[in-house]
């Protein structure tokens, strides 16, 4: 197998999406590993710091380094003093014997953390735009392309169409890629090509999203967390008729 | 919006899977926390136990229980003595400054755990059957029928059919679940609705299934994995052509 681009191998006859394991540490503390695809590591890293509240803005973090690391990746930041306390104190409460879980959530209630409602800033769709959106981001799909069976984020306007995307084989390390691509500001409505779960919509709040829409379907928490966090939440984006689960207002003619 | 169902939510005019975090607890510490389709959660507990190496046969959980807490569930697990001290032995040394990650793992060498190699059983398959087997998977969806948007992982046997299939919104956890169902002895194929990642194989791999396929692509890191446990590796199972990328050998046929 050898590696053929950013983000894909070539097995035999097939080009697959490449999976590697990528370890995000924080002042030499290691805070999750994900099976990622390795491309855009710089911009993951700094994106899942900003949707997992680690650091509230690009200039928290000091330095940064992407290194191979035996039969993975290690992306390292260095954070301000601020933040740097703030993760240690975090850290320091995780080390009990209730121990630790997905992503580095240790708890029932990190997964349902609370975070902060979206400030409106007038984004207004027509009923195609999901649609649109949707065919745009697929149209940019330059891993995808290849190897099918990877996962996109896009940042999209009404009129000015797909402004950012990023790829992987996980759907929140995708979100992550672009929220780093975007230095935090989701400026515009984000799209996805994936189904729609909770961790998509927390994240997307943390970047200040009025708008998510994906291919598929929503889970019920994604839209109950929407539902509070003021997100305009769209699935099925590429059928005839997209499901606007919650705050319709943000659409034209919508009452 | 009101639980309808053991695995699905009515929001307004929507059915939704239901996702919740599950807290996996052992001998009174969580090991991780997943995003999961409260339905058939002993059999989630049990499988995920098997799958990820805490006990190596069902009789060795003495117990279990299932308990709603606050926003989440847990469900907890009480060891044998054995498993419940490498369990322990374990969880002491990922205690250390470095930390957790994604599912209870913290290091990129746990992420690339070992798997011991499948035991042929003179599993036979011919072309067709990819296909028919993930027909026969789809049928069996009753919570996807419902919501869209949620995986299947089943067993699946030539001239039998369908044994039995476990859904989740997480594609890890239906496979756990089924694990669970099938107590960890996969005697036949493993077939799922989703793409095919590292951490499917390696749980495959776990219960000794011989073949899994899925009905999208694998990535290289799957197939790599695949390749070294001997367990045949079929993408895009509903497809024209269905890629075998390893171990083509238990195809009729095949050379």
């Amino acid at each position: 197998m050898s590696r053929d681009g950013p983000g894909w191998v070539q097995a035999g006859s097939y080009a697959l999406a490449a999976e590697v394991p990528v370890a995000l540490v924080f002042d030499g503390v290691t805070q999750a590993v994900m099976m990622a695809t390795p491309a855009d590591l710089p911009e993951f890293l700094l994106g899942f710091a900003l949707t997992e509240g680690i650091i509230a803005a690009p200039a928290e973090v000091l330095r940064s380094e992407i290194v191979e690391q035996g039969a993975g990746i290690e992306a390292r930041a260095w954070l301000a003093e601020a933040p740097g306390a703030a993760f240690r104190d975090r850290r320091r409460a995780m080390m009990g014997p209730v121990g630790c879980g997905l992503c580095g959530i240790e708890s029932i209630e990190q997964a349902l953390r609370a975070v902060p409602p979206v400030i409106p800033r007038a984004l207004r769709l027509r009923p195609g735009d999901p649609g649109r959106a949707l065919a745009d981001l697929e149209r940019a799909q330059e891993i995808h392309d290849r190897v099918r069976g990877c996962h996109a984020a896009g940042l999209w306007r009404p009129g000015a169409g797909l402004i950012a995307q990023a790829e992987d084989v996980g759907r929140h390390n995708a979100l992550d890629k672009l929220a780093g691509k975007l230095a935090g500001q989701a400026g515009g409505a984000l799209v996805m090509t994936s189904r729609l779960s909770v961790d998509l919509v927390q994240k997307a709040a943390m970047i200040g999203a009025e708008v998510l829409m994906g291919a598929g379907a929503a889970t019920g928490l994604a839209v109950a967390e929407a539902e509070r966090a003021g997100i305009t939440l769209i699935g099925r984006a590429g059928s005839r008729a997209p499901e606007i689960y919650c705050h319709p207002e943000r659409f034209d003619g919508a009452k």
